[in-house]
């Protein structure tokens, strides 16, 4: 789960990738870089663990100076615990140099990554992105582009791609366009592309249109405009999580704000409900703008009546004996002045394993609420999602293993509510298909 | 402006106390540190520039074992750049070893300061907590709390002060009472003594009631409970700043719940106001619940429309040219899906310099907004505070140089109000006297 | 120019590794590593840019927990100034897990990296061990041996080369043995093989023998001792520098100590030369044990008269304009008080370049020094080695460009002697053949 | 144990301090530190645990610009755990601003420090230097130079003080000159002080003349020279330990050379001795010079047969089990080879605790070394010094409590040899008498 952004033919290109990378930042990103194409032709690479505005410093742009630059933010995931599993990833290869950053996931990795390694190729890494790069480097033409075309016709999988070479950068999204990337233009003319247009906001770039499912787009240094090709039939089917929980509330995603489509989802919530309380409090911050819809259609007052602590960093003093729930404790305290003796419903994005869930309504009833009702802005979450978001395993997801009573019972809530598939995929817009596989496990992507 | 803690006859006090510090951590603190007083009578201090977070790690508390503590996070100022002045001041003296920590402003600091330099002292920092420790210090008493009398005897402004020796920690509250203190018990039997009560929650520590205006509070080491004086006859006048917008909104300040007073202020505004708009929204954080209260008084719609960036750190990249007013824009962004062709009233907890309500401004308006209806909850703010809270000089105050419509122009704004300062009160309510010098120039302490 | 270790089933490989590398590391070493197998069978690495002791730390020591480890110690040199040409190099390949540290030079290094990727291999450092590992990746066979020979059949150059699988450590050396490397027993039953016998001494190994030149040894998970195999006929050829300047004086290398053989190049120089003067001095720390031999032989006195500061790090504060010659200086200090007025013969290992030598020629003669004879314990230096020690091109070596009397006159000496080659071999030991191509051009690996 | 530096009316003050304070730094520094007055009259401070090049970097001397500075290193010793317990001391007080660094030891400073405290002043460290602002702050006068001298009339010690002010340095020697301080002149005009004449030869200084017991040298900012008086009869003792091991062997102290001292102190161990053996080696790089002097009065050979490995730093990762008597073993490695067989005789400066003797003595036995002769450049170490050299209590000192015989049994040598206190005074020079407090128990200053 991650965000990339190509900025090309700007001044500091890698400053404005920078900029763009902290505005899609909201998740405690556990690694971050930059590679810039310097007018030398040689492509040069910072990256860490760590927020971007840990890993890069004044001297870093010092040494990322060209004119085009990509660049990538790793939300924090299991088991890529390596500082080799940061992006891009850079090599030499037949054609000169070569960047790579990537959103999505490879769902036949491991037998494309035998098949290279019993045919030769050395992996550094655990990430799927060095496959692409190992199939571009393993085709014989001389032409990037046809490499990259080989590349993609053997790979399966969600990906956006921007690949960079000494003299173009490539943007690329999978036919289902399950991960959104969009085009802006910057005030003096580069290009920007992003996966979140909030970076665009944040840079003065204009919002220019979203590369399309199948479409990749050829920006060449030095030369004005890009160039758009079909490369595979569109089947789109943008993935419903963005939209749910992924995305921050002030970005577009193929024509959509996001902020209004979870208020509405939160509506929908409100339509079918029919509890009575005395108001509606979200568990912040992935709660609050359906919780807004909800109280917006119910009638309801909407409290903020949690207060989320944004200052919780890396280290972590373990807590004396006494103080229990304290991972949960250090983000969220809910107001007892406010709640106690209350009857509230409480809005959540969704509910993955329930732990969180559990614990929050204990702090509900530790603050003196007297009913709590649970109401979730999205399906019940039965299947490991495999194109991109890091959902755990059928064994981890509760709703995969418990229905909803269980459920219920297991967080300790008075009442718990989700939205049903069709519920969603209205709420969103129903002239468009979109990723459910979370929800239904209809695996489309083989 | 910063906060203190203290905490007694608790095992582990000096991780309770870094906990309780990380709760009241919410405006990018600068300096932060805690004393300990170990079994062995020597009193040891952990102090740098940075978050707690940053601050301490696991072999701080190493160091910081006993079963006392007291902390101190300073929030950032101008003109304080200094380590030396990180608190708890410590020192060896006449009768062993002290340490200090200090919230509030003494008005009469430079004059004392000239007299015990004068008198042969030396001064390390800039701080005034330094002149309470000459003070203690060269008074000739056997009894640290003669001493300590002396010394409070001989200064003059706002403090809540924690003072601890070898088997003592003395909570004192200043006769106005105008910074809070509150004591709260926890589960092992111990004491703690914090400036928000939002504290409490997170080392779950059961409030037990205010320190009295004009009261010293006397813990001892082993010994159960607390002795209550009233070393000063009380005069209170709480200061309405922690209710607008010092305090968390999870704070209990005076038997008042911070979050329902700033929502009052928003109803207050509403009230007395006749705009029409499409709906309000709130400058985040500071403004929400006041924007809540406006929005259920109005019946508007409340809509989180701009959107907070929680990752803004230290590290500071100069930004390319193109970009302009970066610094509010890293941490704001309004959605322009939301705004565009919109009336919307504008709700912010106060107006100091009138920079970044300028900028907010720009900001809605390139999002499109059609009418954009500033209001604050709060009076004009025409002088300087000077007890504890760093506001800016008379120069700097907009509103104490330009008149409502002056300042309405300079932000940018389609309209402009305040609250009156009878409004202030009544909606903190009535039933007390505050300190308001900052909108009534009533400088009660001289 | 480096040191390897490999340290094979031994409780605590790695820390073993860590002091073997310490030990060895006496030249500003600019990068550091360590891989180890643990008992998962996976392999862990850790690396940096810096000395053993800042790259490694206790934590370091949770990670590297197997009874296999081989690590590695990188001098500073020019155009290495990545992270990513620290060693080892690891990568998944069709076999598992590998990891590779290498000492030496591969002169078709460059040719075989093309044919490499044009063949479809990336490359991610500049380092030639890239190539082995591709070499090794790409063969087809099921056994790891077969792939290694396969690799060395393909490659030219100087080499020690440690490879670790998941149950197995190889330790090969080229068929001419440029490079020292040998095995020493531990006390607790396992094996050490190191580039240098000092390494042996501190972590309490037995010296066992030297690895012979051509010689494949296999040490393997679980089992006693190690298997022999000769895998490339041998034609010996030890490199000259090892014993002139590059090895610590407390290693033995191919059975002869190393201060000794200084020493005995001192001697020599002594035995040819006329010159007389009040003593004789080294250059600290290069030219010690060759000063040595030569009063002793001489019969003049040894004068410890430049004083060598060993404080000198990385950060470098740009001095004053009045100070000149600060780099040579900040390490070097003649006394005055000893040299004043008199006639000194100066002893150093090599002069390559010619500006450090010319500088400490200044510094004696701002120290009052009335006559320097300049005498160096090795040949001109006329051609760039290329088999591991990296001196520097033909355009900057000294000797390839003057006269021995040139080069007198550039670095201001009264007198200035070298070693001829043959004076050079003898004081080695005439019974074998050794690298010397710095001096006499012979590149007899092509 | 430390070493302390001026500078006066140069362009870089601080600067050249730096530089000055790195040449006097070769004991593993544990605090350095650094105030300059700049123009505008305030005296700013950077210090830190740690050597110079640790503590300072280019921002450093962003902040200290001015054209006076003084600077601080401190040795490595026990007890002074403190960032606090590093120099500069600085303070403002009645005249304004002030710092003060001090070499040296006030054996009064417990009681001084007692009065101080029961007159009401304040401690932060337990640094004596603390005395000496605490004096001069307290007395009445507005004369700076009066206060001081009220200072010094009411310590007791041994002590080199610099005092800076807005606007002059001074330099203070004890009447019995105990320890060294020298008055060097920069090319620039200006003047620099400092404890070691070694520093000034790395900043191009050219030595004027010591500063004379009792003599106190004023320098003004602006004006050229400087002035002298003489503040105190002066009653002349140099500390012997200046020659027999703190000083850098390149430093002149009251004229003489240490080098030249420490080789006549081995001389004259030489002259006393029938040892007969194979030659002699030095314990690095304490023992070097005295065994130089010993090879050259002898007639014996003198070979480096300990290697130093100078990268020893401060992480420290516990080795394994196997791994005996790791900390002398890091830095020492006895060459084998050389040693194998022989009798050698070890010459040190001196025995403290007597425990790394014992382990030099077991490294020089596991090298195989026959008969191993110990002779020390120095007398018995029989009583604590209390003039600023850190030797240990009489329970630690070996000599206070083991006679010679026993001593040598404890370290395992087959002989061992001291000077005696007439022969140490002989070979610095009878014509002055020297601090001997160590060996001789006559503590002349009470």
């Amino acid at each position: 789960m991650c965000a990339i952004v190509g900025v090309i033919n700007s001044a500091d290109a890698a400053k404005t990738a920078y900029y763009a990378l902290f505005a899609m930042q909201h998740r405690g990103q556990e690694a971050s870089g930059i590679s810039s194409c310097d007018n030398d032709g040689i492509i040069r690479t910072i990256k860490n663990r760590g927020l971007v505005t840990e890993v890069f410093n004044k001297d870093s742009f010092e040494i990322l100076k060209g004119r085009m630059a990509i660049g990538h933010n790793r939300y924090a995931t299991a088991g890529s615990d390596s500082l080799l599993d940061a992006q891009p990833v850079a090599a030499n290869y037949a054609l000169g140099s070569i960047s790579i950053v990537h959103n999505g996931n490879l769902i036949d990795k491991d037998k494309t990554r035998q098949e290279l390694i019993q045919n030769g190729a050395i992996f550094a890494s655990n990430m799927d992105t060095e496959n692409i790069i190992h199939l571009i480097a393993q085709h014989k033409s001389h032409s990037l582009k046809d490499r990259i075309l080989y590349a993609l016709n053997n790979i399966t999988g969600a990906y956006c791609l921007l690949i960079q070479s000494r003299t173009k950068v490539f943007a690329i999204r999978d036919k289902y366009g399950v991960r959104p990337l969009s085009i802006g233009k910057l005030k003096d003319g580069g290009y920007i592309v992003a996966s979140e247009t909030c970076a665009f906001d944040l840079v003065d770039a204009e919002f220019i249109r979203d590369v399309k499912p199948g479409e990749m787009i050829t920006f060449e240094y030095g030369k004005d405009g890009f160039k758009s090709e079909q490369i595979f039939t569109p089947d789109p089917r943008i993935c419903a999580f963005e939209y749910i929980y992924f995305a921050r509330p002030d970005s577009i995603i193929d024509g959509k704000n996001v902020y209004d489509v979870r208020k509405n989802m939160g509506r929908v919530l409100a339509k079918k409900s029919k509890t009575k309380a005395d108001f509606v409090i979200p568990v912040p911050d992935s709660g609050v703008a359906a919780a807004l819809g909800y109280a917006q259609e119910s009638g309801l007052a909407f409290e903020a009546a949690i207060v989320r602590n944004h200052y919780v960093g890396r280290t972590f003093i373990e807590p004396t004996q006494e103080l229990r729930n304290l991972k949960v404790k250090l983000k969220l305290n809910p107001m007892h002045s406010v709640l106690q003796g209350k009857s509230v419903i409480v809005i959540d994005d969704s509910i993955v394993r329930g732990t969180t869930s559990k614990k929050i309504v204990e702090l509900l009833r530790h603050a003196g609420v007297k009913e709590i009702h649970f109401k979730v802005a999205c399906p019940e979450l039965k299947y490991p999602e495999r194109y991109g978001i890091d959902t755990p395993s059928f064994e981890e997801l509760i709703s995969a293993n418990k229905n909803i009573e269980q459920v219920r019972k297991y967080i300790g809530a008075d009442s718990l509510e989700f939205l049903s598939i069709d519920e969603l995929t209205s709420a969103i817009g129903n002239e468009r298909k979109y990723s459910l596989v979370s929800f239904d496990g209809d695996y489309f992507i083989k």
